[in-house]
């Protein structure tokens, strides 16, 4: 009976990579694992797999009775409704630890870095397996667009360090240029529904008690955006209301200019000049200098909710 | 400001000897740590320390405001009262995962092997700083004493290789040898009292809401014991009552027979047979081959109770 490797739901590029290289890394080690994913992935990484010949992982969503591995998360609540009827082996992941608990030891690599590819690779290097090419190019990609390349508050020396290893096993020359012509593919819009924009990177919380849900768009330029910012914010709005929320926040963010727009659906709007020490005009604000979710929205927001 | 490091309640070898480990490599990487402990050190520790040259770390019991790893468990029940107005910087441990969590990313190494000082050692390797002889030694005896000499069902061949390496830098020969001199320290019970040898390697456990006591006594020939086991009887009977515990059970592992005879205090004691599958005679059974609490009892009471 296989194992199964997977990450949180709306699978951004680093969950679904994470889950492909662990799976290969345990498959070598001789635990027979699969990676899957918990919904449809994104055209980012339709970009990284197409680009490296791998194939998209199959979308399941129930685990009952099944061993996993989990990646990229360690929250409840981004995780299938059954878990708790699942054996957790091993959590691979580099946010804050969530309210997972097992009944078992498990293995667990949970660092601070920028991604959760770089502790795949230093997994791999524990282990004494060599990454293929293939393998090394999406999780190349991975730490590239985690990072922003190199670019967030969240990257690390680590982070670098193997995607520089990576690259080379990859024969990748270019990081820069091939970060571009990622961020270009999450960049694009033309076509996609408004609500599937809104939730291509989106992530509930519960912070003190309050369901608080946090999108993320970035862009290479957030002039892309102009066109279809008003739409977004209506639909936070909605969003908001069928989910019983207390706050939908939707970060724009332009990773050149390396900040954030934060649009704003609240019961209280307040929070948000609490939480970053500026006011938002209107339903808006710009935060200079924010480009991670993980470690500059979601502490700060937090705190102003605790 | 010192960011401290420790373990859990009624702190063991491993717990001690970990926070030690875990302070000298980050002091070495630039973090300033201070080991401390939950509470006083066993008989069986202080001879690791003194053994090596080494300070017993001072006891502190509240971290309001400070920062701090943890070794050795992630069960909020095993920690300080007011956890939750620390900062977690990250967990070493080799047990189940506990319901500890954060708001910040964090580091965890949590690994299914027998020991946390396991784990340290392949932090050592990772971060590429080299283990000193005293540290080195503590480390070594912590892996022989939670993996009983290589003979617990938590023993890894990965436990094994890393005290042959740390044994060389620690010029220890006979591993044998010295796991029995420690064996023996920890078998001593003259002149302690009752409830203190309950209490000395004594954990609490949440099993689908009843309170679960379960202390463990490892002797190197069960008759050392024969002389009080009526009075462990009574006491864990006593320590039921004052808790308001489901069962207290008292483990008398024979660490040269391999197996543990449980003592049992406990509202139905039918959940005996029901985890292990022998009925009891009286308020006792043995358990042939079961000698680790966290592999063999916690896991089958957890599923018994459930």
């Amino acid at each position: 009976m296989t194992v199964y490797a997977f990450g949180h739901k709306n699978p951004d590029s680093d969950t679904v990579c994470a889950a492909i290289s662990l799976a290969y890394l345990k498959n070598k080690l001789g635990v027979e694992t699969t990676a899957v994913t918990q919904g449809a992935i994104s055209p980012e990484t339709s970009f990284i797999l197409d680009r490296y010949g791998l194939a998209i992982p199959e979308v399941k969503n129930s685990f009952a009775g099944e061993s996993v591995f989990l990646v990229d998360t360690s929250d409840i609540s981004q995780l299938p409704d059954d878990l708790s009827d699942a054996e957790v082996l091993g959590i691979v992941d580099h946010h804050k630890l969530g309210d997972v608990t097992t009944s078992n030891p498990l293995e667990c690599w949970i660092w601070p870095v920028g991604c959760s590819c770089t502790i795949l690779k230093a997994m791999y290097d524990f282990y004494n397996i060599e990454v293929p090419k293939e393998i090394a190019g999406i999780m190349l990609c991975a730490i590239l667009s985690d990072t922003v390349i190199f670019k967030s508050a969240t990257c690390t020396d680590k982070d670098k360090e193997f995607a520089v290893e990576l690259a080379r096993i990859a024969e990748e020359k270019d990081l820069q240029a091939l970060g571009m012509e990622m961020f270009k593919v999450k960049s694009a819009i033309q076509g996609t529904p408004i609500r599937e924009l809104v939730e291509r990177d989106y992530k509930d919380f519960d912070m003190n008690g309050n369901k608080v849900g946090i999108g993320q768009l970035e862009v290479v330029d957030l002039s892309l955006l102009d066109e279809i910012k008003d739409a977004l914010a209506s639909d936070i709005i909605a969003l908001k209301k069928v989910g019983d929320r207390h706050s939908v926040f939707l970060m724009l963010t332009d990773i050149m200019k390396e900040g954030t727009e934060l649009l704003i659906a609240s019961d209280d709007p307040s929070i948000v000049e609490k939480a970053f020490g500026c006011a938002p005009a209107g339903n808006k604000v710009w935060l200079d200098g924010v480009m991670s979710r993980k470690k500059q929205v979601v502490p700060n927001l937090e705190k102003a909710f605790a």
